[in-house]
């Protein structure tokens, strides 16, 4: 981008001479667009000529993209950040060595220290990939967590690790009784939500159902009704899950099920996965407004194919996450756009004998990372689309570089084309924290120094062993 | 890298201080090995303190690599590089409209140089993914292939597109006579087999079984033979492929049931995708030695799961390939290993009930975008892996930056973290044709724009209208 032009006590900000996909209802692309910023906040957006004729006066700054995209930032529904530190630790094994032997030591051993450097190196991944907003999956110490995200400057919905039941779990890590799950996170709402100018808000978090009580669901429930926020859960995840909700809680298929009985199928849910899901129960998730975060590289590698496109043909509001890095290793958005199309295209020859290339198309999953994922964390009434009045978090791509070129199809580029490579700039809240690939709120070479220390001492204290491939010498 | 440190009249380079991954027989990797190589070959490879004793006093310059990774240069065994100008002209429709109102109007309309210019396009996004060696498809117009691959540097097995018969062709295209097709390319052997220091061979061509009569099919499988060369075709690639070969060809399964009884299944065989075959076809491809490309995207969004898994407990030599820009969009050998492994791990699901997240393990996936690759191009003998007397093809990684931090397991991190954007250099026959990230061969920027004039232009010739998305302004 060039250097300010304009230099005045405005606070406003103009980017113009940009293509912009503005997410809106009406779905507008404007060409040659400009958008004015007005501290975080979109203060007007449209032509490029009408933005500059009514604001060139009053910028402080105006900024030509020379026809770079912009767009709203991606959200990113699912994320383990505490995980980014175990990236490669649990590749190519089972799942019963996945969780007992190197996820569960993993995290039982993990400090609020490495919750923080984790998140910190999650949110380097996150913002190079074009996210601004994250939902956490749950984790073990939320309060490194917000430092983190205080800091990288993105705004996330925090969650904490919450489960009062469970068999196999690591002896070091003492189950907690469903009061105290539910005190502890009151406490970290009263402490933390709404904090760092508002990019910081607290959820209630479910680990899954085979680590909770009846009562610890219920309570869970009320409490998010009583704060006024979200519930962040695994749900459906292997068809074991199901099996064992069927035996113990007496429903005719699995969680889905039960949750619907027990009230809390709501709107204010956040169901990751929801892989084992059956028509019956894509009804109740449809009916009850829940949200559902769809993980293609983590449903491929570890859990199954999620009905996603019987899903949006119900009206769910399905969203896209990266799940945690020992899940799928890159905690990219941009590479969860490209394979959530090529797996529901592909899923389709199960149904039908060939794939279906026109299932899922691009502008159906751009609205799966933006306005959907917006809607998915409760928050679309100020981001998901660049709209006047809503909060400015915007991604500036470079299409003009090999990995796009030739771009026909400018919307389909996006989505099957783009790299993280071509995302140059990220502001969110108004205020740039990458420009031109370089993170602008923290040292990436002192965070990556920090989490190789801090990785590899944690996986010697948890005693996590990976075998070593080949023949190394 | 750092500047050379000795400067002599020998040819000797030495890379030292780097995690070597050779991919030889023994599977070796040198945490902190050396290669010295020679002219286009590799002249020595061990480990750093052994290779530097015996080669520093030789040595015409030392690269110290700070222990960044070294791999043998990937092989994309499935690329149609006329195909590049073509990004994106085809996302989101169906089979038939891809081929009769995209793909077959876009190809008939190609010039020599648009051939040029789309190879040298897809050979810079090629190099970016650490390939040095591909297979060609099969394009139009061999010469312009030749001519980019020259000036790029990378090794090629070219292919031109050959069918004589079928329904539904352009007019403009006319159908060659089957003598025409085997004439003209042992016109291209003659010419430009072997040429560009030995980095490019000529390879038969068969589009596809449905635009091939029996003769042409037949007279392939001798030239070849004669020639000493391999053939690159198509093969079963949607249901509808084999019904028809069952219905006119009266074979009982498909496409290679009847390539098995007229003989053309040898080991000299590169056949693309196979995705529709069944246990007995697999036994016949095992038995003949062909090689598969695997295509993961393209399979993924047009064709179908090709049971990869059975192929390669079968002993098949299975390798990867990218397939065309319009089949896939993004061509990178990168992207295609991770998601060859996602996706065969997940297909496992619809035989199992579970995905199985040991399938295809991170050393397989390796072993297919390298070895595996340079025997299915008929070239291991030189190529694939990194061996004295070997040639020189060799890609440098970077595994410090965010997108691999941190790396608890080396071989998997190359397959499930890696992005393109950590592949820094790459040598092909000796010569540095990246280097930090900079095409040395060609000039990006002019390329780009090149390709950007011609492929709007024939665009237009070809008539190819592409519906506008979402609300344009």
């Amino acid at each position: 981008m060039d250097a300010p032009t304009n230099s005045r006590s405005s606070s406003v900000l103009i980017l113009h001479n940009g293509m912009i996909v503005t997410m809106d209802p009406q779905s507008r692309v404007f060409r040659n667009g400009a958008i004015a910023i007005d501290r975080d906040r979109i203060k007007s957006i449209g032509q490029s000529s009408d933005i500059l004729r009514q604001f060139s006066p009053v910028a402080h700054e105006i900024v030509d993209l020379h026809g770079q995209f912009l767009l709203p930032g991606f959200i990113n529904t699912h994320v383990h950040t505490s995980q980014q530190l175990a990236r490669g630790i649990a590749d190519d094994v089972d799942l019963l060595t996945w969780l007992h032997d190197r996820i569960w030591p993993y995290e039982s051993n993990m400090t609020e220290e490495d919750s923080y450097i984790s998140t910190l190196l999650c949110g380097i991944e996150l913002i190079h990939s074009g996210v601004t907003c994250f939902a956490e999956a749950g984790g073990q110490h939320v309060s490194g967590m917000v430092r983190a995200v205080e800091l990288l400057g993105l705004r996330a919905c925090l969650t904490q690790s919450i489960m009062d039941s469970g068999e196999g779990l690591p002896a070091s890590w003492d189950l907690r009784t469903t009061d105290d799950c539910i005190q502890s996170q009151k406490e970290l709402y009263e402490k933390h939500h709404n904090t760092a100018e508002g990019r910081i808000r607290i959820w209630l978090g479910i680990r899954q159902i085979m680590n909770s009580t009846d009562r610890l669901l219920t309570e869970t429930r009320d409490t998010a009704k009583e704060l006024k926020t979200g519930i962040h859960m695994h749900v459906a995840e292997i068809p074991y899950e199901n099996q064992v909700v069927t035996n113990t809680r007496k429903v005719e298929h699995g969680t889905v099920t039960y949750l619907e009985k027990i009230e809390l199928l709501q709107s204010n849910l956040l169901a990751a996965h929801s892989v084992w899901v059956d028509d019956a129960e894509i009804g109740f998730l449809s009916k009850a407004g829940v949200k559902v975060s769809h993980c293609p590289a983590a449903a491929m590698r570890m859990l199954g194919f999620a009905p996603i496109k019987e899903m949006l043909d119900a009206g769910i509001c399905v969203s896209l996450g990266t799940d945690g890095a020992p899940s799928n290793n890159r905690m990219s958005i941009v590479d969860e756009m490209y394979l959530a199309s090529l797996i529901n295209k592909g899923r389709e020859v199960y149904a039908k004998g060939t794939t279906d290339p026109t299932a899922l198309p691009a502008e159906t999953i751009l609205k799966m990372a933006t306005v959907n994922g917006a809607e998915s964390v409760l928050w679309d009434n100020e981001i998901g689309s660049l709209e006047t009045g809503k909060k400015a978090d915007i991604v500036v791509v470079n299409p003009f570089s090999w990995p796009m070129i030739p771009v026909h199809d400018s919307i389909s580029s996006l989505v099957y084309s783009m790299r993280s490579e071509n995302i140059v700039s990220v502001m969110c809240n108004g205020r740039w924290i990458m420009k031109d690939r370089k993170i602008l709120t923290v040292d990436e070479g002192e965070v990556i120094t920090m989490a190789k220390q801090a990785s590899s001492q944690l996986l010697k204290k948890a005693g996590i062993k990976i075998p070593v491939r080949m023949n190394v010498l």
